[in-house]
């Protein structure tokens, strides 16, 4: 039987029914589970032409595509947040995990969720910064690292959503050390790279241009990439970002760690033309995501693009079958 | 007569004579005038295939290439960096600079300089940054913005050679308000622009997140924008740097102001393959550049590509065009 894998389909009242409804309905090769609410992914799927037929899923069962249903708190009207549901979308996260957990699912793709009305209704514990950090605290991960691939690259971030202020005093030997292992770890173990070869960026301008223009690289930086190399870590760095990003130096590693998220993820998106994929690494499971919001205009109208949902789910088989490999 | 474009030919043992002979052997359509060493240029000519017969420079007549001849302190082998000849190099920026201010000059297009070795010569006053701070102090020139282009792009920086700890006190009011009044005022007389349009990128990721991921954009980006919004500047953002670079959003702008320098750097290098072009602005003069360094390694091979010198030239001649339109 083919591994499942959990799509969460979203919130309800963007556009994650109805991209999901819409891949669903194409060849796409997966053995895939809905998880969210039938109604509503029945209604969606009317919006993109598709006839929502699916069974329950059943764990026994090798269907092409299945639903887990949850229930909506309260109905859901295209473009119109309601904080009623803001549980609903965590509850689909929640039941993705324990799947994975339990050895149901092999991995979980993401559709888009709305960050502001689950911290209007107040649903999470403490702020809610993103699937991200929610997966990492749900499975008591200590770090995860994100990673985006897209045009033909791969740009994993040192540090993600902090403010800019505090991106310097957040790169430690210690979390940098972290970082990197997980990065080299999940490259060789999620996608089946033996030796990955990763480049480093610099923190500052011109990678501190030998301590004129900050002297992060000297301190922080190189010693924590020669302890590792010492370990056999294929690192090449640090590198100044804006030669990094050339095309002729890209071409000599398999992954780049950027030091911070303006660093590592405007390129990836113009590389991608906004296609990027998500993928988090270092926890004890597979995901991946769409890099793209709700677009609550977009929503019911049936003219939002699946692709991004198509090439994570297409990714995430990927990283499975890697993962199944025994060479590593 | 066509205005005459001043060539500095930039660090002796490095590729910008060669490039710079190449360039000036071929079809560039220009009035280019080689600022430098006679001999060295001469000799550099017979590597890249080419026959140094240009005449000595004189302004009454319009030679499609002419040397203005200034000497070397010592000979300069390729690839051998030599502090004797640090001054030298500078000498070729302030005859440029002169050469502009009296009128001889429409424009400087600069080749390659190495700062290591004008520092370790210590003929700057002070630490020498590179070609665009320099040319700042020389013309007496309070804020300069440094803008590149290439690839479609055109990105502006709010700061430039800074540690990134640093960068966020240096974005104030008054900074960014000067930046922007510069960026707009050139985008018009230099670029031809009758009303341009600024992207201007968050300081913070996601454009600080309301608050939540930093208070620079609140403070500081948001109250800077609507006070030039309100003298008739057409601006639009803050905007989060990697949706910023997304396609669509990218035609709605004629340039992005990024706040630091590799926040904006890594994609215009990407989208240019590297070949980007430096244009100062502020300057009481035109000034464009490659953004290549002085490749000591290919230095006298004939190898290196003079096709971002090339760039530079076309820039610098579109640019006296339309500084010369009165339209604005």
């Amino acid at each position: 039987m083919r591994p499942a894998l959990a799509l969460t389909t979203g919130e309800p009242a963007g556009i994650g029914p109805e991209i999901s409804a819409a891949l669903a309905a194409a060849k796409h090769g997966a053995r895939l589970v809905l998880l969210g609410d039938r109604s509503l992914l029945a209604e969606r799927a009317r919006a993109v032409g598709a006839t929502a037929d699916w069974p329950d899923f059943d764990p026994a069962r090798d269907d092409d595509v299945a639903i887990l249903h949850l229930p909506l708190a309260a109905p859901s009207l295209p473009g119109r947040l309601d904080p009623a549901n803001a549980a609903y979308v965590l509850q689909l996260l929640d039941r993705a995990v324990d799947g994975c957990r339990d050895g149901t699912f092999a991995a979980i793709v993401t559709a888009p969720i709305h960050k502001g009305v689950i911290n209007d209704a107040g649903v999470a514990d403490g702020f809610f910064f993103g699937h991200t950090e929610y997966l990492a605290a749900r499975t008591g991960t200590e770090q995860v690292v994100m990673l985006l691939t897209g045009g033909g690259l791969r740009v994993a971030l040192a540090t993600t959503h902090l403010p800019l202020a505090e991106v310097p005093a957040a790169i430690t030997q210690a979390s940098l050390s972290r970082t990197l292992r997980i990065l080299h770890a999940d490259l060789k173990t999620k996608f089946g790279l033996a030796d990955p070869r990763i480049l480093v960026a610099g923190l500052n301008p011109h990678a501190g241009e030998n301590g004129h223009l900050g002297r992060e690289e000297i301190e922080v930086i190189e010693p924590t990439l020669d302890a590792l190399r010492a370990e056999g870590l294929t690192l090449i760095g640090p590198l100044p970002a804006d030669t990094l990003f050339n095309r002729k130096q890209l071409e000599q590693g398999d992954a780049v760690l950027a030091m911070y998220h303006d660093q590592g993820l405007p390129v990836l998106k113009f590389a991608s033309f906004g296609h990027g994929i998500n993928v988090t690494l270092g926890l004890p499971l597979i995901r991946t995501s769409v890099d793209h919001g709700t677009a609550l205009d977009l929503a019911g109208s049936g003219k939002a693009d699946p692709g991004s949902l198509a090439a994570a789910v297409a990714l995430a088989q990927e990283l499975v079958q890697a993962a199944a490999r025994p060479s590593h």
